[in-house]
């Protein structure tokens, strides 16, 4: 029996969100057809953002007992519902037995295939680690940045989620989104898995949203269903 | 730190509703101060009810592979947010040297202290195994099961939920609870979590629901924060 393991608690709602997508995308119509998962909920890990940006304390020793975690338990395949621990990708990797999915191929492959100008909603930590940037530029696609009261909406947005406060992360969220609108975008990609959360609270947001929660949760459940993991062995 | 085990899949929704209860419970204000755990997430455990019922494939054997991995992870508590499998409550506690919560002691101090009948709601199995209707009797409480077209809308329910149609598991839950608000009960006990996310969408309930996913939740983060698990060591 393969198990998925999951390198969560960042934070613990969005570690939350992911399962249940998975779960719902699974398609089983009893337990046994559901995808058996490891998930190390690993909250006190530290603040991935604040360690890019202000150099605080080093998230990548508990982001490797995480890892070391999941793979002592033998799992086939990891994923880490959190898109800032993606800055450490390259060293969570060759750490890992498993393969690790990276969580910006899956969002950035979810985009719609014509967008051009592709607004990234990130913590300040993803946005400087570049690599969302750089996966755009791969497809073609141009990386627009909030401005800096745009951008302090979205961190405050990500922080109220992770407090549990998801109407005042929903406010922040929609203000981010129509300083955006102003902007010639195609859509916003959620690179944070706090976001989306806060976006199901919105009545209607002023630009085509695309989930990272909901690409990761697609990719994982893809790999899984194609090498029969939902069957008991 | 301290790790909660929690042994999961039986079904998947049910655990992630239940892990989404002890996040909303916790009340954290940031990553740090939530509640670390390892969920062994095993929808191929064989069907508990079915078991208790009827000798089918017995899902003993996998039940004590999820409490050995937990073990194995260093947990200080298990929780198990399945209510048929506490049928093997003594088997599983004799094995795990992690203490193991048992839900319908959480779940039958969740009922309002002057409830006398109390109808259970909960799989074939659970009802057959009778340790809800014992831990009623030692509260001075009476177990009133449902009639037999009732408990088949109860089974249905469950069945539904397990396949991600709640529309229907809440169809199913509402006639139950229409048939067993024509007997003289106080409250009706959930006492099988797939149950409670069909009563979330019932527009309103024919009697007094308590849920054994939220109060399992609740004594899991009571346990935890008692002991300061949300504080990083």
């Amino acid at each position: 029996m393969a198990l998925i393991g999951v390198l969560g608690g960042m934070g613990p709602l969005a570690t939350v969100d992911f399962l249940d997508q998975v779960v719902r995308l699974t398609g089983a119509s009893c337990d046994q057809e559901h995808l058996p998962m490891v998930v190390a909920n690993l909250p006190h890990t530290p603040d991935r953002s604040r360690a890019i940006i202000d150099g605080a304390a080093d998230p990548l020793p508990a982001l490797i007992d995480g890892i070391d975690l999941l793979n002592r338990n033998g799992v086939a395949l990891i994923v880490i519902p959190c898109n800032s621990a993606h800055h450490w990708y390259a060293q969570l990797s060759e750490r890992s037995a498993a393969p690790i999915l990276h969580i910006s191929e899956a969002s950035v492959a979810a985009l719609p295939r014509e967008a051009r100008r592709v607004a990234l909603l990130a913590t300040g930590g993803t946005l400087a680690s570049d690599f969302y940037q750089s996966a755009l530029g791969v497809r073609g696609m141009e990386p627009v940045l909030p401005g800096a009261a745009a951008q302090a909406d979205v961190a405050a947005c990500i922080a109220a989620v992770k407090a549990g406060d998801i109407d005042e992360a929903a406010a922040h969220l929609g203000a981010a989104l129509a300083a955006l609108a102003q902007e010639d975008v195609d859509a916003a990609l959620m690179a944070c898995t706090e976001i989306p959360l806060a976006a199901r609270a919105l009545r209607d947001a002023a630009l085509p949203l695309v989930d990272s929660t909901r690409a990761l949760a697609r990719a994982t459940v893809d790999y899984a269903l194609a090498r029969g993991w939902n069957r008991p062995v």
